[in-house]
Parts: C-alpha cells; structure tokens; sequence
C-alpha cells in the first residue's frame, strides 16, 4: 500500500521534504524545505497542512533553518533558534501543536547546551522523535480503529483526517489503512468538504493512491447516502474532544452525526488522545473559529458568489457526545458515557 | 423591490429577453433571443434554468423563432412550429414544464388554424398567457407563504427557487419578497448548494439585488446555524410532491430538514399545484437523476477532486413528509395528514 509521507528529511538530511498540499490533486509536487522562509511560507501558506504534520514540519524546519550554523557559539546558536523558532510559530498562532514542537525543541536544545553536548545533532534527534512518536500514535489509532472496521465495510469520512495531516497514517484513515493491511476489503465516500474541500482534494487522492476505492460527494449528499444503507459506519478526526465527549471537528460533522443517528449508523471519532482537552467541560465552551468569507465567495479563482454578500463561515462545528458511538483513540477504543476530564489509562 | 425579471419580452416585442444566468453573479446581461438557434442554445447551456422559466422562454422562443415566418402559408407554419418545438423540446428532454408549454403552443397554433385567425399573433397571445399565469401563481404562492413567516424573521433556504427559476416572484422567496413588500424586515440564510452553487451564486444575487439582507454559507454550516438559534424557519422549493407529501428537492435539502426537526424549527416547502404528483405514491417511487461526476470534480473550472475518483452526485433527494411543517402552494398551505392523491381544493 502506497500511504504518502507527508513529512520527512531529505535524502541528505539537511531538508524538510514535504508533498505540497496546495497543488493536490492536480500535481504531486514533493518540495525540500532548507530555509527558514522556505518552512515559515510552508507552513502559512498550508503547503503543509493538519495539526500534527504543522507540529512536525516546524521542530524539522527549526533544524533545516540552523544547520549551516553548526560553528556558532552555543550561546549564540541559542539566541538564533529562539529567533527562528518565533518566526515558525507565528506562521499559525493557533496551531497548538506547532507551539507545543517548537517549546520541546527549544528545551531540547537548552539541554544540550547545558551537557556541553552537541546541539544541532540534539535537536536532530529531538525532532526525528517528534515525527517517530507521532507515526507511531497513528499505528495505534490504527490498530484499534480497525477492530471497529468489519471486513467489506463501506465508510463515510468528512473532510481530512489522513497521511496528510500527520506525520503517520492518519487517526480516522488510520483505521481504514489498517484493516486493508489486514487484508479487509473496505471503501470509502468522501465528503468534499466545502469550503476548502479537503475532502474531495486530499481524501480522495490519498486513498487513490493507496488503491483503496474512494467515492467523492457534495456534502448536501451524504443525508441521502445514509438513507440509501450504502454505508456501513462513519468515521471523522477531531480537532478537540471535550471532557464530555463533545466533538469539535471540521464544520459538516455535526450534519453526518446527525444523518447517521437518524439512519442507524455508527458515528465514530478517531483522534490522538492529545486532542482530549480534560480543561473543556463541553462542546459549547469551545470557542469557534470564523474564517474570511472569501473562502466561501471565492471558490478556487471564481466568483461563487456575490462580492458584498455576507457569509457564516465557521472553521468547525460541535458534535455533541450523545450522537458519537465511540472515540478511537492511541490509548483504545472509548465508550460511552465518556469522561475525558481526566487522560483515559 | 428591484425583483430580477428572469424572461420577458424584449422591448419590440420580437425577440425573448433573458439575463444570462451562467455570469451570475460575476456580471449581469441580458440577452435577446431572437432566433432559434439562441433560444435553444440558452436553454441547454443553462442561461435560463428553472423548470416554470425554462417552459415559458421555449413558448416564448418558439414565438421569437418564427416572428419572420408571417408570409407562409398556414400548413407550411405549422409544420414548421412543429419542427421548431422539436429542437427546442430536445435542449432539455427531462425537464416537464418545457414539453407541456410548447405543447399547449402547438394546440393553440392548430386552432388558431382551424379557425382561420393569424397563428403567429394567436401564438404570441398564448405565450403571454403562459408567463402571466405563472407571475399569478407565483404571486398566489406567495401571498399564502407570506402567512408563514413573522416580522423579524431569519429565514434559512436552499438551492434558488425564487424569481431567476420562474416568470415571477419565485415559490420559496415568493413568499419571503411578499413579507418584505408586507412590510416585515426578514433576513435569509443561503445555502451555497453544491456543486452548482445555486443559493449562493442565484439566490444570494437575487434578494441582494432585492434590497434583503442575505447570508450565505457552505451546505455543511447549515446544522451548526440551526443549532445556535440563528433561524426561525427554513423555506424550500419543490420539484417534485408525491401523493403523501414526501418532497423531492435539490440535494441537500434532506440535511436541512433532518437538522431542522432536530432544533424545533419549521420546515416549510414552497411550490406551484403543478409540482404535486397524484401518480405519485410515496417519495421512495420517485427516480432520482445522477448527474455527471465532473460537476464534483471540477469546481468551475479548478480540478477539485482526482480524475479519476468515482462521484456520487444525484441531482435531487426525498424529505420524507412527516419533516415537513407545511406545503405552500398558490392553493393555499396545506398542513399534516397530506393527501396530494387528489389536487386540493
């Protein structure tokens, strides 16, 4: 199976290879990182895109950024990385995961400082850790995701919750990977996912490639989908996961949970357990992301709609927990009543 | 009110004018068809679409198509009508309203034969009787949707069926244009309508041009707006109404309604006596069109989906009746239990 790696070093080492997101499915461009303009424009212009892989392209940038920098003082290269690292992290202000890698790198390099040991070769290693741990949560997912995914199963998926928005598998396609590893016929429909469609864009280009079948629809189409008992189960990521069990996740979810409830389908989320925010007692205490209209008015270089005309665009929705079958995370396979108030054993 | 005027004659009177629906809402022109080349080209080319405006632009064009045809003789003409009503009827085989019109153009034409009198005048005659019926009956489904929607309202719609699909007012924003010319303040929500776009490229313009407040969002933000509130009622047109209320619309409009009853919000349907289907006994008989999957995997112009992808695009779904709160037709609004097996009184 043919999963892309949408984060890696290049084959010298010295670059952030990425596969360029902005130009799927058009062309698949692979690009080599070996700046710092080259990751910060990356990374703000959503040629790397999803949580984890941000994560992951900004601590392997920071080191692409100072390689050349070897024979600096440490003190020196210490002020440098916190210059650089600043720079990365206000590409995306409120990727969480972005600041989380960078404060480790920063930490790791700070440690090697201190050890007298070299710093550069540490924060190699520190972000090679970051992207290995966070393949290796992916496989979890993965592995306990599958036991929800019953050989011939047709699956419904909303937006991209795959190999391209994390350094791994993917969490919601992780499960689908893996049956197929275990020899399990699956397919899946994508929703496209209006309106910056990384359904029908990335969704449907990473399964392609891996030869698992993929049918693309509209979103409005998926209530008649479910009707229609073409779809075994659902499965979505999830941006955040109350303490509740309330599901914040890219705006559509919250209409398939729905659907799928009225029609007797399974609704599962598959996310890292980092994604359980112990601090959020429910869904309407998460705050919702409005987006610039444009995205919405504009659709890829046409006028979708009038200029002065006003536009609800939110970046997520809420899924309440009543409506979600189970939450798949690295750490197993949650039921309800759910209680993330405190990291599941 | 500035209220678009979809068809109409031009102002000689020779030739039909349209406003091409295909720049909308990029550019506003309109154009006069004045042979049959353009009629049937704006037709199949969807510059007027709608099913009521597609029937009176072809009993119109049919007219426009012969105004230099006077000098024949009364065989001859009506030969030539029924050669003409061929081409125009076959621009768009499915659509029903466009074979009943030019038929009823054909009847008038051998009678107006038979009696001696001038059929291309007879003919005209009929064609304005077509598009003034259809101004009434919008008008009539308005009045009696106006007796739904409270001053202040927030009214949530989907796809257009308003003034750019009919000769008049609409069926949906019928109602919505006769509370505002009432005197009500009333706000839409549009849903955009993938994949063609239809609320937020056409109906977003139209209330716009009309002076009422429009917001527009992507099909899948539709839930998350009824869920916070954000609307009173939701208002649909109709393509088809089976014997037991159950409603084909747009794709998409099922999601609406599911989302709808979940938040306590009224679910109305707006649509001319015309659109209810005795024959008809429940929504599962109604066939439902797949339309070609390019319309997914080409978003105007931007490739938005592999090629290769399989689409799953149909052109229509079916609300089953018991989410519907209300049918409004120009007979009046008919509530729950429905009965369409016979045309209400």
């Amino acid at each position: 199976m043919d999963i892309v790696r949408t984060v890696a070093w290049s084959d010298d080492g010295r670059a952030v290879r990425i596969i360029d997101q902005r130009l799927l499915p058009e062309r698949e461009v692979f690009r080599d990182l070996a700046t710092i303009d080259d990751v910060c424009d990356a990374i703000a212009t959503l040629a790397v895109r999803g949580a984890p892989a941000i994560g992951i392209a900004g601590a392997m940038g920071l080191v692409a950024s100072v390689a050349n920098d070897a024979a600096r003082r440490p003190a020196d290269l210490l002020a440098r990385l916190r210059e650089l690292a600043a720079r990365i992290g206000g590409t995306r202000p409120t990727a969480v995961n972005l600041g989380w890698a960078l404060g480790r790198m920063l930490a790791a390099a700070d440690g090697a400082a201190a050890m007298g040991a070299d710093i550069i070769e540490r924060l190699r290693d520190e972000a090679t850790a970051i992207l290995d741990e966070d393949r290796a949560m992916c496989q979890r997912i993965g592995e306990h995701g599958n036991t929800l995914i019953p050989d011939g199963a047709r699956v419904l998926t909303h937006c991209n919750a795959g190999a391209l928005a994390t350094g791994g598998i993917g969490t919601a396609l992780a499960a689908v990977y893996t049956a197929v590893a275990c020899g399990k016929r699956v397919q899946v429909y994508a929703d496209e996912t209006r309106p910056l469609l990384q359904g029908s864009r990335l969704t449907a280009w990473e399964l392609q490639r891996a030869g698992i079948p993929v049918t693309v629809l509209a979103d409005g189409a998926a209530a008649t989908l479910l009707k229609s008992a073409a779809v075994d189960l659902c499965i979505v990521g999830a941006d955040r996961i109350a303490a509740n069990g309330d599901v914040a996740n890219k705006v559509g979810t919250y209409a398939v949970a729905i659907a799928a409830r009225r029609h007797g389908v399974p609704f599962y989320v598959a996310a890292p357990s980092t994604t359980f925010d112990p601090g959020t007692a429910r869904g309407d205490d998460i705050e919702i992301e409005q987006r610039d209209g444009d995205e919405v008015r504009r659709g890829f270089g046409a006028r979708t709609a009038p200029a002065a005309a006003a536009v609800f665009n939110p970046a997520f929705d809420v899924t309440p927990a009543e409506l979600v079958t189970a939450v798949v995370s690295d750490r197993g396979v949650h039921r309800p009543p759910y209680d993330f108030s405190r990291m599941p054993e």
